[in-house]
């Protein structure tokens, strides 16, 4: 039996490399950039009026001038133009290309417009003011974006100014999610007495959902044979596997023997925790992943957000999950000496703290409770008695 | 003008309705459930083993008993066995149905097996231990989660679990986002010196793609007629419109005269804050929303954030973004009487704080400086300095 701390590093030192593929640029959000993007022009590319008013020469002002013939309108989307003149100003609207010859743009709120002619109704304006001028931001073949970049939505709008329809991304691992168990029957069927209805499979599918994966679904039933027979196929067919159950001491779970006869190579197998003790982990010479997670709901559901979910996201190289830290607000105890993680609802503090109150529930059975929960606080394994007021480390799930 | 506690108040005010809609459980996550769940039967629905091992009679156990003849097996899935004499023992595992006439699982950890004899090799049990009593989690008829909650990938499994396999949720809105300004060309051109590609449209349809929204995509030229022509259809066809550009005081900004040829009822134009301050917002008489946000991208982007998404999700009826606050890490000061919206980069402390290091770009037009920072911290309009370790509240939206 290993510690978490073992069990994450063993997890997290088996990511996989995922190729990249070409996606639409509106399909890329959530994914990895795989390229680097470049400013294909300077940024601005060229020198923007920032004010809608009028434009003029800075020299002329500062001679005295303060009325000016509107000689012609610079429209944003129009091609330049020029004032070959002085003491003559044009109308600029913003986002438009600032005309040749000048210089300063004032803002409608500082003019007055009567018959073609403007006066300027401010004391002092500045020299290149309201001017964004060529290239401030970025500069033409200046790295915007590195690769390995999350894509959100601000960067599918820097994507598209540079002219990317398609983005090279990480591309999706193929995972497939099995059940097993006797005693499941599936959402649409009504149990018997002694069965209940799959929902574990679901779950991890919904989590995957959220990274743009479809997962497929599969079930084996407790034998030994068939176990085997399914697995094999299955690990042919997909990069990952996340198993729910058959991982324990039972007579009847053989997902350990089966993959050990299909010859994955067992990283761990127990993990020093409550829920989720019976976790067992291990890949294939050609790199195929297996996280058999125990079946019990809230075991499941904790280790794939623990412990698959900073996998996957190492693997399809987003920035892990930033190490979040709650404040337990009320004394809570836990005798054995397993790591516990505790189902806490969590709350925000103004002063920036986030608070974590206890809603522990009956067990790893204990299914309806992680939707009065909204994250896991890790309570250390060597200690008993955690004080309100202490500080732990935070998964949240919402 | 008005102030961004005024502007935030008139938006969330008009949220809209939106109906039902029934969804299959598998598109479910990240909608909000229009129906009350209850459970379906007893949780755990039977007298539930807890843990591989065997069962006894704890009255045998009591009087002294320690060695057990194996007289059968309970297997998770298989109905339920009775155990009609003393002194004998059955083998269970998890999951299993507790046999009739035992009331205690001692686990694999604690016996021996020799000869279909298992002996029992700790000094004490407790009556009832390592099972999981029928109805201890919920009771059937119980409300397991109420119409309104947010679907994480926990409801998904709690649903599965009664049956359900399909939901009812929220609709999702009918969104048209529609780009303004002669000087934006397609992703796919290459734009002439004086013209940009388009940009925000995307980014804010990339933002909507999270909410499980398809928004549709337009253009409309600097034209006042065909503004007018293009809005009144798109009217017509969606439940709301974004726009980008075109509401600040241009020659060619027509989209409030268009909206108010369209009756579309202004709810307010100009809020006190940098950037975005030309933002308009109104609704038509069967509340039809528009949303014109100013068309410099930081302007777009934030507003789309701080006003759009907090009203997408008070009419999704998800549960509004819980209000987060930043310590600033370093001094930084702002002169104008507007509220500022300085662009941040995140950072988690271990005492559970959240920090803010200012990224504050070059002004509105700057869409790159988006992808270096990944929020909003907004400074209050009353003050000009703000000093390293003051609060305030966060935008996030990485």
């Amino acid at each position: 039996m290993i510690s978490i701390e073992k069990a994450t590093e063993i997890v997290l030192t088996n990511k996989v490399n995922l190729p990249i593929e070409k996606v639409n640029l509106a399909e890329a959000i959530g994914r990895q950039l795989r390229e680097d993007l470049f400013a294909d022009r300077d940024f601005p590319p060229f020198d923007r009026v920032s004010m809608d008013g009028i434009a003029v020469r800075f020299a002329d002002f500062e001679k005295g001038q303060r009325a000016f013939e509107i000689i012609a309108v610079q429209a944003a989307g129009s091609s330049q133009k020029t004032c070959d003149k002085s003491g003559v100003c044009m109308e600029v609207m913003t986002g438009a290309i600032l005309p040749k010859g000048l210089d300063a743009v004032i803002r409608y709120e500082d003019i007055l417009i009567e018959n073609s002619i403007t006066t300027i109704t401010v004391e002092t304006i500045k020299n290149g003011q309201n001017i964004h001028r060529k290239g401030t931001d970025r500069k033409a073949t200046d790295l915007l974006i590195s690769k390995g970049q999350f894509i959100s939505a601000a960067e599918i709008g820097v994507a598209a100014t540079i002219g990317k329809v398609t983005l090279e991304v990480t591309k999706l691992p193929k995972i497939a999610i099995i059940s097993t168990g006797d005693e499941l029957v599936k959402v649409s069927e009504t149990p018997a007495l002694h069965q209940i209805r799959t929902s574990n499979v679901l779950t991890v599918q919904a989590l995957l959902k959220q990274y743009g994966i479809a997962a497929s679904l599969h079930h084996i039933n407790d034998n030994e044979a068939e176990t085997t027979l399914k697995l094999g196929e299955l690990l042919n067919e997909n990069d990952v596997l996340i198993l729910s159950g058959g991982v324990s001491k039972g007579k009847f779970d053989y997902v350990p023997k089966a993959l050990e006869i299909l010859n994955v190579t067992k990283l761990f197998h127990k993990v020093k925790q409550r829920p989720g003790k019976p976790f067992w982990f291990g890949k294939t010479k050609n790199n195929k992943m297996v996280f058999a997670l125990p079946g019990n709901p809230v075991s499941t559901f904790m280790c794939a957000n623990r412990y698959f979910l900073p996998w996957l996201r190492a693997s399809m190289n987003l920035s892990p999950f930033e190490n979040k830290f709650a404040v337990l607000d009320t004394d809570f105890s836990f005798k054995p000496n397993l790591q516990y993680f505790l189902q806490v609802k969590i709350s925000y503090a103004e002063n920036g703290q986030i608070l974590a109150k206890p809603i522990s529930g009956k067990g790893s059975g204990d299914l309806a409770n992680l939707t009065d929960a909204d994250g896991f606080l890790e309570l250390p394994a060597n200690k008993t008695d955690f004080k309100k007021g202490d500080v732990y480390r935070l998964i949240s799930y919402r």
